[in-house]
Order: C-alpha cells, then structure tokens, then sequence
C-alpha cells in the first residue's frame, strides 16, 4: 500500500468540485493528500485547495476515462457522473469507491427502490414505469389513489424530479418519463443516518438526524442532532443503515434517508453514496467529520469516532428569490459575535433563487437553543445579489 | 466598508505561506474571502487554498511595495518582513496590521523589552548591548552572575537565538552580536494568552495555556488548556496580556508569552503578533480557531467566542533526528481510530531534524487524558523521510 500523506505519487481524484468537494478539501489538506479535481464549471468552488483542478464533463465517457487513469482512488461528490468510464478504471485497477456497480444502481430511483425490495431492506409500497403509458396502467392496476409520490428514475436534484400527487388532477400533469410510483408515509419524522466503511469493511454510523423541509421549496431547510425519538426506533435506523451498506457492498460514505412512520416501523427513503447535506453538522458536533470520515473510507483508514461532541443544528442557506447573478451576503455580522455560531459559504460567485449558496450550523449543550441559534442566523442572512 | 465574503474586489493579503498561513486559509475558504499569499518558497503550504500565490521575498522593500498595493488588508503570519514598505504601504491606504510600528518593535527583542520597561509591563531584569564589547561590561557594570538568558536582538526564532548561560565559560563563547541579556526567572510554569483585538477596539482573550519544553532542543513540545493554575494568576495573566496589546495599539492577534514565578508574579517573556503555535490547539479546543480569530480582527468582523469547548494537549511534530529530505509519515495508523486525536500535517515537502512539520491536537474532558494521548500520539508518528 502507497502512503497517502504528503506523497505526491498518491492521487485522489475526485468527480465534482461543489461545496460537497469543497470542505472535504479542507481534510485533504490537514493531511496534506495530494488530491485532483474535475468540475463542469472553470469557477467551481473545488477549483481552489485542490492540488490539480481539470474543467471537464462529469458525464463525458473519455472525460471521465482521461481524469481517471493514473490515480491510485477515485471518489465523487455527486452521483451523477459516467459509470461506464468508471467501470473500466476500476477494471483497470484504479480503485474507485464508490464502486461503479452501487453507483450504477443508486443513480436510477426505480432500480434503487427495486433494489431494496430485492434484499428485504424495508421500503414503502412501490411500482414502476418506462412512461406515462405504463405509469396511468400500474395506477389503475394497483388501484392507487392520491396522496402518493412521484418520482422520475434520473435527473431528480434537491427535490426536483419529485412530485407529491394529492389530487386526481395532479395526476394527469404528470410527465411523460420513466420513474416509479410510491405510497405516502405518514410519518412522524424523516430521519437518515450516515454510514461508512472502508475495504477492510470497518462499519460506523453517525447518530440518527432529523429533518425540517422548507414548506414550500420541498428542500431540507433543517437538520437536527441528535434526532428526538426513542433509543429503540434510533437503534433500528442505524441497524438499517448499515444493513443497507452491507447489501450494496459499499465502500466510502453512504446516506441513508428513512421515514420513520407513525406506526413505529422504519422505512428507507433513498440513499446518497457520498457526503451529504444531513451530514454537514458533524464538522463542528462530532468527533470526526462526515469530509473526514468519506476521505479515511475512500483510502482505507482507520475510521474515525462518530461520537457527538454537542448537539447541533444546520441551516441551508439559500439564493433569496427574486435575485440572480454575483453573490451579495448580507446581514451576517450580528451572527458573528453568537457563541457556537458557524457560518460556511460555498464560494458559489453567483447565486439563484433557492441555491444552495452556504449553511449555517449552530452548536448548544441544549438543541433547543441550537434550534433557535439556527433560526435566527438563517433568518438574518441574506442571500442577495450585487 | 466594501463586503468581505464573496468579493473578489477585497483582497486580504498575508505575507508568509507556512503553516500559520495554511491554516488560516482554511477559514478564509469557509467565509470565501479572496486571499492573495506572498512566501520566498514556490512550495509553500500555502501554494494551495489562496486565491493566489505569489513567489517572493518577504525582506525586499519593492517586492513588499509590489505585493501590497492594491490589497485592502495586508497582514502576516511571520514577524521577519520588510517593515518600511509596510510603513509606505500603511500611508497609501492599505490596511496594515498588525501596524508597522508594533511589528518594529517587536522584530527587535532589545527594543521589545525596553518597551515593557517604558510602558510598566512587568518583566524580567535585563540590559541591551550593541556587541559583545558592551555585553561584557554591561555584565561587569550589573554584576551579573550566571545563570541568566542571552537573546540575540534579531534573527531567533523556535529557540534559536537563545542561551541560557549556566556558567562563566558559557559567556565566553556567546556570540558578538546585538542583543540583551535578561535575569533567568525561577518559574513554575511557562504560559501564554493569546489577545485578539479588532479596529472598532473590541478585545477578547482565550484561556491560558501551559507549556512543556522539549528537554534539549528548547522547542515547545507541548501546549496544555487549560493551565493548571490559580483562577488569580490565570486573571492576572489574562490582564497582563490585555494591557500589552492595548501598549502597543495592535489590531490582530498577539500571543503574549509570560512566566509565571515561583514567587507568583508573572512576567511577560515575549510576544509575537500573529497566530502562534501555543494556539493551534484552539482549532478543537475553542469555539472560535485563533486562525478565524485572526482573520475577524483583522477585517474588522466582531470576534468570535474564546471559550473553551473541551481540554486539549497539542504537541508539535518535528524532523526525526538524521532524517532529512522528502517527508515520509510513518506509525500513524492506529492513532486515527483515536477518539478526539486530530493530526494536523502542514504539507512541506521537505523535512529536517527538529523541522516543525505537524502537530496533533488531543481533545478529552480530562486535560490529563488528553496529556496521555497526546504522548502516544507524538511518541507514535515518526517523521522520517523517503
């Protein structure tokens, strides 16, 4: 095994240059990991702290083939990407982690949802379609009634591609794509749990999350630690989380979102094999960070502690609506003086109604206070343009 | 004022790109605040995460003038610069801190020390010289016996430029420069705060730290937080180095390194006005990094929280003894399953024997745990080359 401190004959590649990339940056140059970047985007925020930054297509089969070779890991920070190139690094002996084959099944909601059905891993009641076609079909054949959810097998974002159908009319503005139907859960909280594990297959999970979405937006607007539900429904979200790792064969970080139901009984949501926007908070609440732990898994380290170190709560901070173009921040300077109070901006130069722009994390012996700390900081910052 | 976050037309700018500027950088990158980093090494830790990196040297009146015209904020993470082009620089409008006049007195630590005398700032009994001429009747005029402490005026630094002179012979062999000599203070410990001040005046203080010296290279092998000392001297002390940085009008950070004697009193020893080793533990240990610290002080943001979060014990990793050349780690692996063990490598290529490449920080809610582990640690990693 190469060393992977300051040796300059290691590469880590990574596909996406994001804010997700970015701050994993921050722990590749703690340990001074001689790390390469790809980004569609010349002025994505990866561009800087990498040691090498190429600008290419994360979809482009020769793209990808070309960054790829000569690195010893290759990882992402987004899951859309070429996994036919992938595929053939990893045949080459590039070791990619994620594996292309996990990736290939997590990038496609349908086969994802069928794939969880497939390992008895407990998911809510599904079906799906090539096309409208076969979508109207299944509804009438399974006799599903609104509410339920649809979601589009690819390109869905953010809570883009996902539509919550609470009408017979929303029904027939559905688009014409393949995708799947899925029951409604009522649940009484959606809450995920970050994994990982490395080739020596070391396990460990983060403690259970719970999600706040944005009323509207149908985006994480909060996330809270430790999640406030009981030892026993935490305990079964973590059994799951790893289980499901397991059944993929994963390597590096996984994010498990599960709806825990008001039946008691937990269900997977879907799952994100990279860091994620529920995992942010680790940064300043826990022993080692998400960034951290994806880099250790990726290159077969000993995993770091998951342990709390003080609950926390995250704020997405968005675009403002109404304003498009270079990034203007304003009302931040009172924040600045709040004791446990951290403000992360992506370095995005320019901004768009509901962008992710930054987050803002609060920290608090008391996660109510956190949950206050954090309201108040999202509500005074502004996400404006010049 | 011009915004600071996201405005790449404000430019903060540090002279010196080691590992004070690396991980300074790393908050500069979380606020994305353009940094333009001027080091005499092309290989500079600080080569990546600025914005951009200029090779040039830190002594040359022009290439100072060069570097600085067109920043908003200049400042340093070493004392050893150009000060008259600072001066020039200061009179064009660039803000310079911490302020020339601050940085020429303490460049020279004869002036330094005259200045605590001017200013009534408790410190030890001492003369200046010009040469070795002077040194010696100043020695004989004083009645100066052994042991007491030479200090070289200019050009020491992590211990060099200091002996301690334990017998006659010794003095014989000091060397015939400028400098000054000082009374050895019987202490019981040796302690630092660091002092942040900003423009607008506000002042914040972290807890005291202790040190541990090394036993033959009079290099700091460990920091401690908190000091292991009364709530009088750990007040004491506080105000003592509020007062020096309020004596010398400094925005910025100041670490003012102080003894505390056996008869209670405490002395100040020296200062350095940027971040300094005995605060790298605050990046864990505090709520606010004194590397955020420096940065809000120095654009004038209100500061941030100095409390403590979790004890801490940072011991410095230094060149193994005949080892020189490309840096090689070596006996890291099982401290990484550490819990609250965080390495923190600075990314020079190159190491020699007692070279700072590193420290590592140990965190645990008992300072003495996290004594043993930050021994394990530092007694564990070897830093060797290839």
């Amino acid at each position: 095994m190469k060393e992977i401190f300051s040796n300059p004959s290691f590469k880590l590649g990574v596909l996406g240059g994001g804010q997700l990339g970015k701050m994993m940056l921050a722990e590749t140059r703690r340990y001074d990991i001689y790390t390469v970047v790809m980004d569609p985007a010349a002025d994505a925020p990866s561009r800087l702290a990498s040691n090498e930054f190429v600008c290419g297509s994360l979809m482009d089969y020769n793209t990808v083939l070309d960054f790829g070779r000569g690195l010893d890991v290759l990882t992402i920070e987004i899951e859309h990407v070429n996994v036919d190139a992938l595929e053939v690094l990893e045949g080459e002996g590039v070791k990619v982690f994620p594996q292309p084959r996990a990736l290939r099944i997590i990038q496609n909601k349908a086969v994802q949802k069928q794939f969880y059905k497939d390992h008895q891993l407990p998911t809510s009641d599904f079906f799906t379609f090539e096309n409208a076609e076969e979508l109207h079909e299944g509804l009438k054949k399974g006799n599903w009634k609104p509410p339920f959810v649809w979601k589009a097998a690819t390109g869905g974002y953010d809570g883009f591609g996902v539509n919550i159908v609470r009408t017979e009319a929303d029904i027939q503005n559905l688009p014409n794509q393949a995708g799947l139907v899925e029951a409604f859960v009522p649940f009484e909280k959606e809450i995920a749990v970050i994994v990982a594990r490395n080739e020596n297959g070391e396990v460990v999970s983060y403690p259970v999350v719970e999600m706040e979405f944005h009323p509207t937006a149908n985006q994480v607007e909060y996330v809270l630690c430790p999640a406030h539900i009981s030892p026993e429904a935490a305990e079964k979200a973590k059994e799951l989380a790893e289980k499901t790792i397991a059944a993929y064969d994963l390597v590096g970080l996984l994010a498990v979102e599960m709806f825990l139901a008001k039946d008691g009984n937990i269900y997977i949501n879907e799952v994100a094999p990279r860091t994620h926007n529920s995992g942010h908070l680790t940064i300043e609440s826990n022993f080692t960070s998400q960034f951290e732990q994806h880099v250790r898994a990726v290159t077969n380290m000993p995993l770091g502690s998951t342990d709390l170190r003080i609950p926390a709560v995250m704020a997405n901070l968005v675009g403002d609506k109404g304003y498009s173009g270079p990034v203007k921040y304003e009302g931040y300077r009172d924040l600045l003086a709040m004791r446990g109070v951290y403000i992360h901006l992506y370095g995005k130069s320019s901004t768009r109604p509901f962008r992710k722009m930054g987050h803002v994390t609060a920290t608090h012996t008391d996660r109510a206070e956190a949950r206050a700390a954090a309201e108040k900081a999202k509500d005074a910052i502004r996400v404006q343009s010049r």
